[in-house]
């Protein structure tokens, strides 16, 4: 528990402004839960925020009162003394609109009807995200961040912060992030968006109603996400062609060491998420692409942005290479923005943006080290 | 059609010798189906063995008798005057044992039963087929063949005839394939075989007496798949992220072309094919490992083979990626056997192997031109 922010508490704020979606879709009332670390500064120039991926949560750091392990899945990176310190940055982490962790989403309550929302859960986007974030920034008194970061689909909001307010992020940290996704990634989010709308017991989204959750689905979704986080290599040196028995059963049960551990992975995450959140997560991640408005050119799209960027990418991470980052620093610098970009060599593909890694770390290190000189504590 | 061996006829070979699977299931009388192209010189030895992949079978050129459109799938590649010429070669295609159409497997009558086999058919391995292919082999009267040619897990069928019957076969194509699979295939074909066993419609593999089909999970399987037989490029060229319609639809009907695309090759997929029989194929690209029995060592694996080699890959097939190739290679060459290798630039992914390319064609016409020169015709 060394380094830690320690026990954490997560706290809920209710938002009884109508937010519209860009669906049109509009949400009349909605809770966000979150937490802080770390102490707003007098002037309230030294907030951080953190947005999540996929699967992640408002718990980005420290651990619940009686409850030491379950640790924040950003807690390495985020705490007194660590890359993200919390001595100097007041540090916020929400659970996303549309999320199964708290704050308002597909599983939650309808009070139109007293029914989960389900299927009424309006299809969500990168961009509602930040304007549910803004809201959120408002309510705890912050004009403006010193920093929004996130990884993957959390590097993709922070770069919304830029385009949608400018003044409102002086820093951005997108980290094993794109631009916009590729064929590939459309594809993959697809075959597992259908692995669960497929699942009979998915029921149009309406499944809570019948008692039932779409694990098949879910499990397949998760097992094939699973396989895009690592890369190849790492997957060959942890797991190889090793068998969990001596010889091969010749038959349909668990053999390989890979397959014990995807179904492990798949059951876990079946048995604790919601299936309609991972639909919208995924559909959020095909929809952004800042450049749709601007014919694809996504040097008139970061026009806008006048933040300073860090941007970081790994050598194995082959779900959002090396290259889709490039695609991030290239437009900035047409536009002359203040980019630094760093291309870490990692053997854990996409994943390697949550562990622990000398270089990566001292990296942010450094940047964040100077994002903090820039205010009083 | 010109180039086309032309009309050609499907025949079946019966054979009531009892044959024992490497996992100790015995199948007591099988049927094989098979064509053949040009003709057997006398002495027996201008003939060609075509091995196929995951979802092949024996009707490999030409075209049936009044159903011109139902080319042979490697039709580009054979022919007279082609790079595999049947004015010089007898070629031989099969539909391998357990397969789907038309060879003993799952969907086939168990004769002790009147029921199809399904679940009770056993898991089968390369080796297995290797032994039935060449009992087919004795049939025809064929002691050695010339070549045996095959891309994917067609190619390990190939590098198995060059282990189990090296006094039989005086060359191996092995194209866009791999001496074992990796952490990383093996868990994408358990995914696969997860979306198939899980479908409430697959019945524990005996669908058939339920008159239903497992069309989810052999849909989730193909989409699955079709990913990983395309590169990146080629995927973000052909689709990108270009939309059906003007807009977003915000929800989850088929939005992206590559949504649409996958869709429509994973439905035509369902349709016709077997899920037990994808299960098995599956299953025998995961145990076929010639090292196996020799600690890991392919160099002492590929000790036993005297054919000489030609291998191809391509350099955006990442399925089957060239390092691949290069593990084959490496042992052969150790064991100081006659290798030629040649790495393809081909946008096209795993896909390669199936499509003209007129390097590819150049090299296997120009290799095929000096194996005819060993014979006389």
């Amino acid at each position: 528990m060394d380094n830690s922010v320690g026990i954490v508490q997560a706290q809920c704020a209710q938002f009884d402004t109508p937010l519209t979606f860009r669906s049109g879709a509009v949400l009349p009332r909605y809770e966000l839960v979150y937490e802080t670390y770390g102490t707003l500064n007098a002037d309230k120039s030294n907030a951080i925020l953190i947005c999540h991926a996929l699967s992640g949560h408002h718990h980005v750091a420290g651990y619940y009162e009686g409850d030491t392990k379950n640790m924040g899945w950003w807690d390495n990176m985020i705490g007194p003394g660590k890359p993200i310190d919390t001595n100097k940055f007041f540090v916020v982490g929400l659970n996303n609109l549309g999320g199964c962790h708290g704050s308002t989403g597909p599983s939650s309550t309808n009070p139109d009807t007293g029914l989960p929302y389900g299927a009424c859960f309006p299809v969500i986007t990168v961009e509602d995200w930040v304007e549910s974030q803004a809201r959120l920034a408002d309510r705890l008194g912050i004009q403006q961040f010193a920093a929004v970061i996130g990884g993957s689909l959390g590097g993709m909001q922070a770069l919304q912060w830029s385009l949608a307010y400018p003044d409102r992020v002086r820093h951005v940290l997108a980290i094993a992030s794109a631009p916009r996704l590729t064929a590939q990634n459309i594809a993959f989010n697809d075959v597992a968006r259908n692995a669960i709308l497929t699942d009979p017991d998915f029921h149009g989204g309406d499944f809570y109603q019948f008692g039932v959750v779409p694990t098949r689905g879910l499990r397949l979704a998760r097992m094939l996400g699973h396989i895009t986080y690592l890369s190849d290599d790492v997957m060959a040196d942890k797991f190889g062609r090793e068998l969990r028995t001596e010889k091969f059963n010749y038959g349909y049960e668990v053999e390989f060491q890979i397959e014990s551990y995807l179904r492990y992975q798949g059951d876990k995450f079946a048995a604790r998420f919601d299936a309609n959140t991972y639909l919208l997560m995924t559909k959020a991640l095909d929809y952004f692409d800042p450049s749709h408005d601007f014919g694809g050119d996504l040097n008139r799209a970061f026009a806008r942005a006048t933040a300073d960027f860090l941007v970081i990418s790994f050598t194995t991470d082959w779900r959002f290479s090396p290259q889709r980052s490039r695609e991030i620093v290239r437009p900035l610098l047409h536009n002359r923005r203040r980019v630094s970009y760093a291309e870490i060599t990692s053997a854990h593909g996409h994943d390697s943006f949550l562990m622990d890694h000398a270089h990566y770390f001292d990296i942010v290190r450094a940047y964040m080290g100077n994002v903090s000189k820039e205010f009083t504590a």
